[in-house]
């Protein structure tokens, strides 16, 4: 189909959380048509959560109709170990699924061609397609939320290594520190991930917190313990973003997720820590993300772009995006 | 020029090393056809160096002409940090270089075609074509001799950014150690270079040390010095192997360089301490690389076979390299 032809076309696109969904139809100049939200059954366990990825597809497949719009495909990201090339969630420790071919099954459910992607690295192609990165060729996009993970961009490619790349979250900053849920210990995520930092402010000052922004806030009040806490989180993401850039020498480094709607409170200290820790190598500019909470989805929604315009009937996802982003 | 009209085609292939270097004259079968090695004169000042590049690419050029050999092409790689795609050796501490275009400086001098690499990418480029690596994606090289860098290689491709990736020797695995000639403390050279671990040996026993590879021979002894200079070698590699396999999943590591023809009494304790260190990670294999100290030389005529066989007269070394590896 011609571009000319497509204005009534839209995709579905949804980025399924470890706590909530956020779906969207997407029309072809990737603005959003309708937006939804839902909360993630997980503790229903992992058939609950397709079942209710199936449901909220479903739901946006008839908005899209009533709308008189045609949906081309689905774009779906999921956190956890996820192959592109073998359409499959291939491990998610908080969704339960374990080796699931999720493309085929929401296919044979909704009626769709569905495109099956990872959450960060969705978001990390937003931030460069359409976001902090547009232009940049050298990337490291960083999500840090209840964890923290990454998308290496190499010369405009993201690193996938079958879905195994990206967990800068398990890189060790203090050895022999506290245990991981990985099973290490000293892993980044134990420091500086938005649950971590809540947890260390309660454990340094007897007091509740209902998370990391309140703990930004108390900061920038000069409460010593959510200083103390709040240092101790961007030592740890310097240390490991300076051995990011050692190995692979980023041009950029955006910072994004959760935690990074702090701001300045956030970035200025990461920024100074890592140019202290950086001697010869070459310095990447650290920025904000520019998409907030909605990059995963925009991300979801560029795949499935992506997939309708160059992907054949016969061949459906599996070729194109082996290499560079969706374009 | 048809690869049937080319039996009496060759390249010069030279690998210039803070200390020797190694040139030879490779075939279109990328079999050596002749092989020199002298001396580097590093001592003499940069000028000196890049005067004994010339001769010995003189020396080269003359021998293929006494074999009735014709010369395409030079491919000269040197250490540092080296920018392919503008042909120049951007800076090297050990060679006194900066911001030299040493290829059009080496045209105008021998005046053949001169493609410019980086010693240790194309180690590890002959290594992913010829040697340990063939077949495989997502490798990591390390080349462990008086420093240590590596190559990182995703999906097929060298990772480059600019010449600056791939410093591992300058990931810091303990915090607040010894002092780096790079400015930092506690890198990985610091530790586990062929020659720290010679240092440490001879700080702890008092006693003289021809170097690493003697240290390895008192290992397999049981002496106790050396086997603490060794296990506290391979503890570091362990640790920077970890965090690159946490960030980047390479299928594949390979060591090279010197220190690794020590073989099991190196690959095995850093094998056993690097499974330690992983938990839900995609376990690499760990295998000694295969070219040895001619991986370098080989990757330099392997590149300059490329730019034979697919740069334009006009465009020359630019073009071609800026994706996958040299085929």
């Amino acid at each position: 189909m011609s571009e000319e032809d497509d204005e009534h076309g839209c995709v579905i696109a949804l980025d399924v959380g470890g706590t909530g969904m956020k779906g969207a139809l997407l029309g072809r100049d990737r603005g959003p048509l309708a937006e939804l939200r839902r909360p993630t059954p997980g503790a229903a366990g992992p058939d609950a959560v397709v079942d209710a990825i199936t449901a909220i597809v479903g739901t946006l497949a008839e908005e899209a109709a009533a709308r008189g719009l045609r949906v081309h495909r689905a774009g779906v990201v999921v956190p956890g170990v996820v192959s592109e090339e073998l359409r499959t969630a291939v491990h998610s420790a908080n969704l339960g699924w374990r080796g699931l071919p999720l493309a085929a099954l929401l296919e044979a459910r909704t009626g769709l061609p569905v495109t099956l992607g990872h959450d960060v690295r969705a978001g990390g192609a937003a931030e460069c397609l359409l976001g902090a990165a547009r232009g940049a060729r050298d990337v490291l996009f960083v999500a840090i939320g209840t964890g923290i993970a990454a998308v290496v961009v190499c010369d405009g490619r993201p690193v996938r290594a079958d879905g195994y790349a990206g967990e800068l979250g398990h890189v060790v900053v203090e050895p022999g520190g506290a245990r991981c849920a990985c099973g290490g210990r000293g892993c980044l995520e134990t420091v500086a991930s938005a649950s971590a930092i809540a947890t260390a402010f309660t454990e340094r000052s007897g007091r509740r917190t209902a998370g990391a922004a309140d703990v930004a806030v108390r900061v920038q009040q000069g409460d010593s313990h959510a200083r103390a806490a709040w240092d101790r989180a961007a030592d740890a993401l310097a240390t490991a973003l300076a051995t990011v850039t050692t190995l692979l020498a980023p041009e950029l480094i955006v910072l994004g997720g959760g935690l990074a709607e702090a701001g300045g409170v956030l970035l200025d200290p990461v920024r100074d820590r890592l140019a202290a820790r950086l001697t010869f190598q070459r310095r990447p500019r650290l920025v904000q993300a520019e998409l907030g909470d909605r990059a995963g989805c925009l991300g979801a929604g560029l795949a499935a772009w992506h997939d309708t315009d160059h992907a054949t009937a016969a061949d459906s996802a599996r070729t194109g995006r082996t290499g560079a982003w969706y374009r």
